[in-house]
Parts: structure tokens; C-alpha cells; sequence
């Protein structure tokens, strides 16, 4: 292997000594931890609880529904299959007519109706992921700067930089300002980049925001896109959770922005909207990216470099017909945003029972925890992962650091609530309630270094040595033995 | 715009100046021909009959009857849709286990059975168009170089250059070889190609070959695995008319080369294989390319980089459904390969007929015609032009001009044979007789120039000015009006 070090590409170098982007290793044990022990409510109740992904579980029933009704959409029924032959070859980079007008119509609905999208500036690619490195080949060379507000997605460092060898440069937001974006900390980032004699190309904005699930206000959005236009440079947003908003205030595309800005004040050749169904209608799994850009030249240069990650025609077939019907796409806008809420609601509201606030949010499908009086030193990262492990191992939730979302500040973890049913939810609630309302001992069965953690009381918690040891049965027996707060599919019954 | 070119990317510049890999804007006029005008039975008879395309549309019919019999496949049907959700939210990047499993299977299938290949080395990428991007993401940086024997495919251009920065270098093969290979002809590339300082990094070919339709025999195979193994660099062949092999000798993959080579003369941690369904299966639509490595560490890192462009989930069950169906594949292959010689002898005899020979070939969706004897000037590139921009609107054929694959010899086009039905195929043939077989005269009718062609025999053709002037529906009638040679459906029955 020695030798492809030396004759492969610079790409896998770095794969081979890993240094890579895009795949943080220490974050990916937590990911290692959940594989090898994850939670079932029959077979595996003591299993770890994924609350690390981003995925919405919680309408896909009515899709379903949507779907029997519907056998014409796919090419897989008898009433479909007719199409088959039409479909299967088809491979156009523009894609199918009818799905970039049923996506440009879905993007309109799941923003309120209160813009609109045209269906020929619809692009094509290979999911989100696909969409944020398509832009990023289009508007940067390599060593060009996007600034990027933290707490960002972890995975940019894998979509924006890896194959453009586009550089990024965090804009830090704190919590002293609930995570806000200001136009005055990114000013300030573009004029530290350019003292760098950095070549800052644009600011990529995700809103609503992830991990953070808040959105940005509409004042600081125009004065966004005014501070790109005087710059000339570009504003990416991606907007992939923009159905995702269960509460609060309307969202605001930017799109609704350019139309609301003096002309003079907004280039919209500078404007640039990612999407996705992923997230809003939970169906990662077929792959829709979507490149909406008010830039000709963008629209014919992305549409190119779709062939690199076309969507499947079956499935442009079938998301044409489903995302038309204009009913279906009220109601599943509707309930998703009800069920959203619910179980926002329900997740914070036993969080609180625990002592533990998150930040507060009206979007996404997760939430920004605040634990930092659960950390040994609350300056430190170490303490950060040090916790981590312990929520992985101990409390088996496997939740995300905020560091991996380059947060500056320790002590914060994304808790996705979307991706498990009520149950599930339940026991994840009644395991962090045991761990932080009861005292208790914690010992890693480290061969190295057996570290002995402690906690008394949630106001006054700190992690202490001692030698006394504590299996995690125990701490489950003491902590979720009442049987007022188990269900029938309690991780503790083994059914 | 302006200012766009200078704060966009250089490759959206390259777009905007039309100075862009992957797409030349000249061949890209038959194409816009066709969509202005493409032909149809009855709608429109005289429009132009498409065989730019390598698309196999033979045995398509197959599929349906096997989605038919096999609803449980399809997450679109009473049957299957129980697994939606699971599918729905399915995107690892490893793509499911039994769609590795049932590519592998069909891999070997296609191959005659005579190698396997593990599924585990299995990574999917968007198409061969991504396959072939992301293999060279992995092995190549910007500026190096890959030697590709040409005439090769067009938009290689596009995916192996466009937005890795590699360069191609062709190796040239020539008709007085029958554009056969030799490992001499690879040697001295790479020698010019060392003294010019260019870094090589591989070598990719195309077996079978797009645009010849031929195979690469053993010897050569096996003397090419000795070369990149003394020279320490890369062999990338692209399989993915692996299936479409209609006659002659067994088909060699690499994979069996690799097999039956002694261990020191090949370093197999260099060979590398991208495959996909989009012409052994004739389902482009479905976005399905592959990449198969030998190289951990290249597995490793193309399996990353496969988020960029995964198969959409609904698509890969489907296909592990089907492929794993062996009584299916069997017949699929026996049936496709006896379809496509059926098709291939019904072309090249018509072409006989007008005093049209091809390459000798037992491969491929497509024949590589020699209209040498129809040029004006067999040494000139423009003549070629010339033709083919009369084949295209006056003849109403779309075939492929040799130096769009980068051939060095003028007189060369490539013609696709399996994207149409029998009736199209016998319109066509009647079309190209009808040219080369009357005395007749085309004016072109150009405002900037009139143009006039003549042709009175095949064999001493030669195009003169003249101030005759004959349209084209002449021709037809001149050409095609005898009963005898009209089908039911022929083109110039207006139903």
C-alpha cells in the first residue's frame, strides 16, 4: 500500500494516513458504539438510542398511504408499468418536465405559498450533498473561501471542501447572543479573511439553521443579501429544513427576500438556494438535491454537472406525480409541522424535568441541548467528549458533540428527536432523567484508566475520582424502576 | 453577467466563454437538429431518425414482464409498500447489502461466469459518468495525466477532466490496424507524454470499446497489466458494455486477466474496474454506475466519496431484487446478446448493400461506418463535417462524426442501432441507400452560401458546386418511392 501513497491523488493520501475531511473519526466512534449495540424494544431494550440523525420518521405513513392510492406514479404496478421502457432510458440532465415543475411547486408550498419558484432555474443532483459541492465547483476555485456561520453541519467539511478544495472560514456565533447570526460578525470574518489576503468568494447560510433548529429574522436576511451585493460576492442558503418549521414565526425564504429588496440593494446573480426532500418529507434515501439558482449562467452550469448526480427517473416519476397533487402536499405540510411540534414539545418538556434547557427553536428535527453544567470544566473540550463517551456508553443515547459542529463553545449536543417513534423517545427521556436526577456512580470498565464519574445533584454536578463501581444495569435499575414511568415496551421489560 | 465570470469559478467561466470540457458546441448541433425535428412512425415520417444515442432499448420489455411477475419488489406497490419506509430513509453510503450482493452476481453474469467479483468492493457512484469522475478524484490530481486510447468516448472529456483537473492524452489507433491496441502504441505515448513532463498516472480503456464496437484480446489485455505493473500506475477499464458481447470470442475482463496472470507481473492493488447498467441493461434512467477496485484503500475512499452521487434507495432494492434472480439474468443476457447480433447483421447488411462497410465488430450498441469513399477531401476533417452536417439535414440521420471520439482519420461515424424498433431501423437503412445509391443533387439552403452536392456513384463520389437545386423531399422520392421497399409505417406514409 506504500506505494499508492505515492501514485494515487492527493485525496487518497490523506485517506490512507486519516487525514481526510468530511468524517471526524473521534465523532465517528459514537456512530461505531451505536452499530454494535443498537436499541431495540424487544431485542435489544438496552441497546444504544440513535438521536444522531437528522431524520424525519414521522409522516412517512401518509406518503405510504399516498402511494396505494396512487399505483399510475411508478413504473413498478401494473398500471404503471407501461412507462417502464420511457422511464428507465430516460437520463435528460434537465430531468423530467413534470418533476422540476411538481418541485418548484412543492418548494412554493412548503414556504407558505408566499413565494414562487420557476421550474426551467430547478437543478438537479445528487442530494443535498450532491447540491452544496455542485455550487461550490461552480462559484470557487481551490483555496477560495465560503464563510460559513457556526455552529455548522459537520458534513460541510466533507461537501464543500473535500473534491473543490474550497476552503472555509467559520463565522462564530455564541451563546451569550442564543446563536444568533449577526451582519456584523460576518463583516468581520470577511475582513479578517481578506487581512489573510483569503479570496472570499460568498457566505453559505443554512436556515433553518442546523444543529441550532432556529431561523434567521427577515431584517438580518435583507441586510445579508445587501452586504453580499455591496461585496460582490456570493449568498448560498440552504434550505433543506424549510418545511420543518412547526412554530413561531412564518419562515423566510430568501427568496422572498430578493423580492422584497430595493433592486439597487440585490444582485440576484449572487443568490443561490439549496434543497432537498430529505428532510422536510423524510425520503433521504431517493436522493433529491435541488440547485435553484436566479443565475443563468449557474442554472446551465450546475445543470451540466448534474450528469455527475442525476436522480433516479423512477424516482423523479413518482415524486412528479406525488408533489402535484396539491392536496397531498397541504395536508403532509400540515401534519408534519403538527407532529413536529408535538413532539418538540414533548422531548423539551422532559428535558426541563431533568434540568436540561436547549436552545430555543421552532425548527428542524432536533435540538440543541445545553449541558454544560453537566461538564467537568466547562472551558473544555476534552470535558465536551469526555461527557460524550458517557452519554454513548453510559447513558446509551448516541447524541452529537457540539464540537463537531465546530461550536466554540463546550457543553452543547444535538439531540435529533425525528428518527424514532414516541416509544423510543420516551425511554431516551427516562435514561437522561435517571442519569442526571438521581446520584449516582459511573464506572468505565477501562482496562487503562478506570475513571470513576460522579454526580450529586444537577445545579452542583461534578465529575470526582473514586473506586467505587456502578455496572449500567445498576444505574438503570435505580434510576427506571419505578414502574409509574415505564411502558409497555420499556427497554427494561424484555419482551 | 460580467462580473460573474470574474467572481464565479474558473470552470463557470470556462461556461460562460463556452470554453468548456465535455461538450462541444458543434456536435451539439445535430443534437439541437434532432429535438427540432426528430422523427416519428406517423406524427412525423420525414423528421430525423436518431442514432446518436447508445441506448439499448432491445430487450426492455423483459424487465416489465419480471416487475410484473414480482411486485414485492417495488416499494410502489400493495406488495412491497410495507418496506417504504425502511427504504425511504435508507442512505448508507454502502448502499444495501443485497444490492452490492446481486451487482456482484450480475457482474459475474455478464461476464460469462467465468470470474466473480466480492461484494464488498462494490461502491456505487451516480452512473459510469460518476464512476469514472470519482476514480479519478481518487487516483489522479489536477494536471496529471491519463493515456485513453482513442477514437474514445466523447464526453470522457467531461467526466475525467471537467472538475478533476486531469488531463488526457490520447493513444492513437488507426484504421490500417482495425483501431486495434497495442500495448507498443501505449509505451510510446507514455514515453512522450514522460519527456513532455507530464506526470501519468493510468491508463483507462474501454472494453469493450465505445465508439468501435470491439474487444480487447487476452494477450493484449494481459501484456497491458504487465505494463502499468512495471510503470506503477493505474488501469482503469471500463466494462460497461461488458453484456452486449453478440459474437466472436468470449469477452475478457480484466478480472479474469487478473485471475490468470502470474502474482509478480501484476500488482493488482492498480487495477481498477467501473461498470454499470445503463447499457448491458438499457436502464440509464436509473443512475446505476459502479466502481471496482482491487484497492482497499481506493474502496475505501470512492465509498466516501459515493455520497455524492448514491443510487436512489428505491432503485437499489428493486435491482437486488431482480439481479438475484438468476433464472431472470440468464435469460436476460442469452436474450440481449441474441437480439443485439440479430440487430447488428440486420444494419451492417443494409449497409452492404449501399457500399457502406463497418468495422468489423461483436460488441456495443453501435457500428463504426466507414464513409471514407464519401468525403471530398479523405484527409480533411471539414470534409467531415461537411457530411455529416448533410447526413443530419439531409439524409435526417443523426450518426456521430469520428472527431467528436477524437479519431485521427476522417471519414468515421459512429451509428447506434439498438435505440430504436425494427420499422425505424429499416426507415434509416432506406434513407442511407437512397444517398448513396441514386445520382442526386442537395442544395443546401444556406443564405450565406448555397452549397451543392453531387453524388453520382459510390465508389467515385465526389462533392461539386453546381447551381442544381433539389430539395430534400426530392430526394425522397426519388430515393424511397419505389412500394416495394416501404414498410407500413415507412416515412413517407404521412397516417
Amino acid at each position: 500500500m506504500g506505494s499508492l501513497k505515492k501514485n494515487g491523488g492527493a485525496i487518497l493520501s490523506r485517506i490512507a494516513t486519516n487525514d481526510h475531511h468530511g468524517e471526524n473519526s473521534e465523532y465517528f466512534d459514537g456512530w461505531k458504539s451505536y452499530d454494535k449495540d443498537p436499541f431495540h424494544h424487544s431485542r435489544n431494550p438496552c441497546g444504544i438510542i440513535q438521536m444522531g440523525l437528522a431524520e424525519n420518521q414521522l409522516c412517512l405513513e401518509l406518503i405510504e398511504g399516498w402511494i396505494k392510492d396512487n399505483p399510475k406514479a411508478s413504473i413498478c404496478t401494473p398500471e404503471g408499468v407501461g412507462q417502464f421502457g420511457d422511464i428507465a432510458i430516460f437520463q435528460d440532465y434537465h430531468g423530467l418536465k413534470e418533476f422540476r415543475q411538481a418541485i418548484a411547486h412543492f418548494m412554493g408550498k412548503a414556504r407558505g405559498g408566499r413565494v414562487t419558484f420557476d421550474p426551467e432555474r430547478i437543478v438537479m443532483s445528487g442530494g443535498a450533498t450532491g447540491a452544496n459541492e455542485t455550487i461550490m465547483f461552480c462559484l470557487a476555485d481551490p483555496g477560495d473561501v465560503f464563510l460559513v456561520p457556526s455552529p455548522y453541519y459537520a458534513a460541510f467539511d466533507r461537501d464543500l471542501r473535500w473534491r473543490t478544495g474550497v476552503e472555509i472560514i467559520p463565522v462564530h456565533c455564541y451563546s451569550s447572543n442564543s446563536f444568533k447570526l449577526t451582519v456584523e460578525a460576518v463583516e468581520w470574518a470577511y475582513k479578517k479573511a481578506q487581512e489573510s489576503n483569503k479570496k472570499v468568494k460568498g457566505l453559505i447560510l443554512t436556515n433553518p439553521s442546523n444543529p441550532l433548529g432556529t431561523m434567521l429574522d427577515k431584517d438580518t436576511l435583507k441586510n445579508l443579501v445587501r452586504f453580499v451585493t455591496r461585496k460582490n460576492i456570493h449568498l448560498v442558503v440552504d434550505e433543506i429544513y424549510a418545511g420543518t418549521v412547526f412554530a413561531g414565526e412564518n419562515f423566510v425564504s430568501v427568496a422572498e427576500v430578493v423580492n422584497n429588496v430595493d433592486s439597487y440593494e440585490v444582485n440576484v446573480d449572487l443568490i443561490h438556494i439549496v434543497y432537498s426532500l430529505s428532510k422536510d418529507m423524510g425520503l433521504p434515501g431517493f436522493r433529491v438535491g435541488i440547485i435553484y439558482s436566479y443565475n443563468d449562467l449557474v442554472v446551465s452550469c450546475a445543470r451540466k454537472m448534474s450528469s455527475f448526480g442525476l436522480v433516479s427517473s423512477q424516482t423523479q416519476l413518482m415524486l412528479a406525480s406525488m408533489l402535484s397533487d396539491d392536496r397531498f402536499v397541504e395536508i403532509f405540510l400540515t401534519e408534519n409541522s403538527r407532529r413536529l411540534k408535538i413532539r418538540h414539545e414533548d422531548y423539551t418538556s422532559g428535558l426541563k424535568k431533568a434540568g436540561i434547557t436547549c436552545l430555543t427553536s421552532n425548527a428542524g428535527l432536533f435540538v440543541w441541548m445545553d449541558l454544560r453544567h453537566l461538564l467537568r470544566d466547562r472551558n473544555s473540550f476534552e470535558s465536551e467528549i469526555e461527557l460524550w463517551h458517557i452519554i454513548i456508553d453510559k447513558v446509551k443515547l448516541n447524541v452529537s458533540p457540539g464540537s463537531s459542529f465546530h461550536c466554540t463553545e463546550p457543553g452543547w449536543f444535538r439531540a435529533c428527536f425525528a428518527n424514532m417513534d414516541d416509544d423510543t423517545l420516551h425511554a431516551a427521556l427516562r435514561r437522561i432523567q435517571a442519569f442526571v436526577s438521581k446520584n449516582h456512580k459511573i464506572v468505565e470498565n477501562s482496562s487503562d484508566s478506570d475513571q470513576i464519574v460522579q454526580s450529586n445533584n444537577v445545579k452542583k454536578q461534578k465529575w470526582k475520582q473514586s473506586n467505587l463501581r456502578l455496572s449500567f444495569r445498576r444505574l438503570y435499575e435505580d434510576g427506571l424502576s419505578s414502574p409509574g414511568i415505564m411502558s409497555p415496551r420499556s427497554p427494561l421489560l424484555r419482551t
